[in-house]
Formats: C-alpha cells, sequence, structure tokens
C-alpha cells in the first residue's frame, strides 16, 4: 500500500508534503479534498482538527504538515531534508515555524484580512519578516544551501502564492528591489524539477483567491 | 562553559527548557530575565523576537521552547524525551504543538482576555481541547507512559498555571469529575522530584496575573 496524503490546493501548508516524498522518491498517492464538503474519511482520520493535509502510513495517520514533513524525513532518510548537523537542524526547525506562524500571518493581515491601522501595522510587520528571510539567503541560492531542504518546502508557500496575493490585492509584496534575495529563490525554487511538476493551477487559484477576497472586503464593508 | 538558559517565570513555555536539562542531569544554568527591563544580552541574542526563552550552547542560540526542547533531546541523548519510534515521536510533536496552539489560545481567550459571545465560544473550545488531553491519557499515569517525557514537559505550564488561572479568575477549569485523568496527571506531574524542585514561586505568580487580569478587564471597560 503506497504512502497517501491527503490536501488541497488552497492550503498553503499542504504542497510540502506533495514535494517532499517525491524528493524522496517514495511511492505516494495524493489525494485532493474539498473542504467544502469534507468526505467520511477526512473526518475519520482527523477528528482533532477535521482539517488537511494528512499522511496516511502503514494505516496510522499524522497530522500537522511540519510534523509530517520531519515524519518524512526520519522515516525515509535518502535525500535528506534537515541537516545532521543538530544546531542546523534547530535553526530549520525554527525558521519553517517562523515562516508558518509569523510571516503567514502578517501577509494575510497585512494584505488582505484586516482593514486600517490594523493592516498598516501587519504589512509593516510582514516587511520586517521578510527581510529576515532575505538576510538568511546571503551567500546561498536556496535556504538548504545548494540543495532542496526543509525550509525551502516549510517556505515553498511564498514562491507559489506571493505573485496570486499580489494580483488579487493588486500590490507588489516581494518587491525585486528591495527583496533581490529573495526573488532570485522564489525563480530558483519553483523551476525546480519536481517543484514546477507539482505546482497547483494557477488560473484556479487566483479565482479561489479572488472569491475570498472579495468575501472578505463585502464582510467587512457590511460590518461599518 | 555550562550550557545557559534565559528564562522568565510567568512565561508559560519557559519551564519546559529548567525541566529538560535537569532530567537529563547536564551541568545548566538559568538566567531569569525581567521582560519589563530587557536585558543588552536578550536583545543581542534574539533580534529576531527579542523574546525568552533562549538556550545558548557553544556560543551559539536556540529559540522557541519546542526547538529548543527538541534540540536538548538530540543532543543529550540520556534520558531521552521522545520515543524511539518514529510515529510516537510524530504524535508527540503534534501534541505538544496542539498544547501550545489550540489549548494556550482557548483557556487565554476563554478565561481570561475576551468578552460576551467570544468569550462563551473559546470557553466551549477550552473544554473540548481539555478533553482531547484527558482521552490521551487513558491506560496511562503519565503523556510519556511511565516516566516523563516530551509532551509531558510541553504540557508542564498546565499543571503549573491552572490553579493560579482559576483562584485570579474565580472559576475551575480542570474540574476533578469533569477529567479526572487530567487531574491526576497535574498532581502526579507536579509531584515528580525535578519538576517539584523547580516550580516557580506560587504568590508571586498569583500576584502578577492577578495585576494582569485587572489591566485587562480595566481596559475592556475603558473600551466600551
Amino acid at each position: 500500500m503506497p504512502v497517501v496524503g491527503l490536501v488541497v490546493h488552497e492550503c498553503l501548508f499542504a504542497l510540502r508534503i506533495v514535494w517532499a516524498p517525491k524528493i524522496k522518491g517514495i511511492e505516494y498517492e495524493t489525494i485532493f479534498e474539498d473542504l467544502s464538503n469534507k468526505s467520511p474519511s477526512l473526518l475519520h482520520y482527523n477528528p482533532v482538527h477535521k482539517k488537511v493535509p494528512i499522511l496516511i502510513h502503514n494505516g496510522k495517520l499524522i497530522v500537522e504538515s511540519l510534523v509530517i514533513l520531519e515524519y518524512i524525513d526520519e522515516t525515509w532518510k535518502e535525500t535528506s531534508l534537515l541537516s545532521e548537523d543538530l544546531y542546523e537542524r534547530a535553526m530549520a526547525r525554527f525558521w519553517a515555524k517562523f515562516g508558518d506562524d509569523k510571516v503567514v500571518t502578517s501577509i494575510f493581515q497585512g494584505f488582505f484580512l484586516k482593514e486600517g491601522k490594523e493592516k498598516k501595522k501587519a504589512m509593516v510587520e510582514a516587511m520586517k519578516h521578510l527581510q529576515f528571510l532575505e538576510d538568511k539567503l546571503k551567500g546561498k541560492r536556496l535556504f538548504g544551501g545548494e540543495r532542496i531542504g526543509f525550509v525551502d518546502l516549510a517556505l515553498g508557500w511564498l514562491a507559489n502564492f506571493i505573485s496570486i496575493f499580489e494580483e488579487v490585492v493588486g500590490l507588489k509584496i516581494v518587491d525585486e528591489d528591495k527583496f533581490p534575495l529573495l526573488s532570485e529563490w522564489m525563480k530558483e525554487f519553483s523551476d525546480s524539477p519536481i517543484i514546477k511538476d507539482n505546482w497547483p493551477p494557477q488560473d484556479k487559484m487566483i479565482a479561489k483567491f479572488h472569491a475570498l477576497y472579495d468575501a472578505t472586503i463585502a464582510a467587512a464593508a457590511a460590518s461599518k
């Protein structure tokens, strides 16, 4: 029985667990869930969060995408994502978490969800967070050095979603002049063979985020 | 040079990195920071978050308490906190994260920070989250089984802070009838030798949280 992953395309955290098994050459099946119509298997497998992504391996399920990513790395040791160096491992875990907790939140709030003062504050935060990532890339092609590592996969959503956000909200977020290394990394990462072949359809993603953005604006206007 | 940890007593996430090195018998020094007057060394060592806890080992610093906990476990392998079983390791990481993301947030919002409908909703969430923890303890003395493990240390704040919260807000949160296993675990955990000897002074903690709670109530009243 192959390893199975349940994911949705519009989830920022899902693609990392589509990419990781392919990088490692694991026999792997991806099932795309529709969150507006949750399948019985999703509710059965993840009663705590009722969320994807989920990895099913040997009949057991693992949830939380970074936990899954680390499980994949520990179980299939070929083409390892985390360094053997213990300090480097800790740093990779830190930056992956920083991406999920800080970068995602500030970009969503700054460019998507909030208005007025809160929006402005979150936008400033987002720029500060992106600057930390820019600094991390000094002297490196990828966060993992010469090949894709744990942090590259964890931040992969940036390469994938930023251009969608930018198109939907009509603003430049990762500016090439301001963030040259991050812009270069986004190209480098998304042009890598396995990543490129497993990229969600951009036009559908834009349509979904447009609908979400319009609904957010309408809800904000209605609550005024 | 011993390993050094920078922590504050009132931080829910700090005690885990005081307990872990002691459980492993590492030569370890704890520095207690005052967050209202951040030391130059804190600002120097953690420019990203400017937050504690921090671990300093071989002149390098690690931040984020769960990242630190895992670093400690990988570096000093004696009395391991995470199981050797890869699925169990993933589960431990999941529940530790669940504690930090879901349980902390719902308890703080439900019993401390929010008012009205939001408060009620968060209280319901908090009870649901505590029930998941109660279920995890079926047939076990501790989350780690017969000895303290990764999840016990990660959830240690519950054993420590719940009685403080309860005293400050005047409500029972972890009721013995509703959560008998969790109540038993809280006693078992806090009575363990190393945990007991490294418990912050309860009266000072109550005074601090009382002040915080009163300020929150006053701010909420002023904004009405």
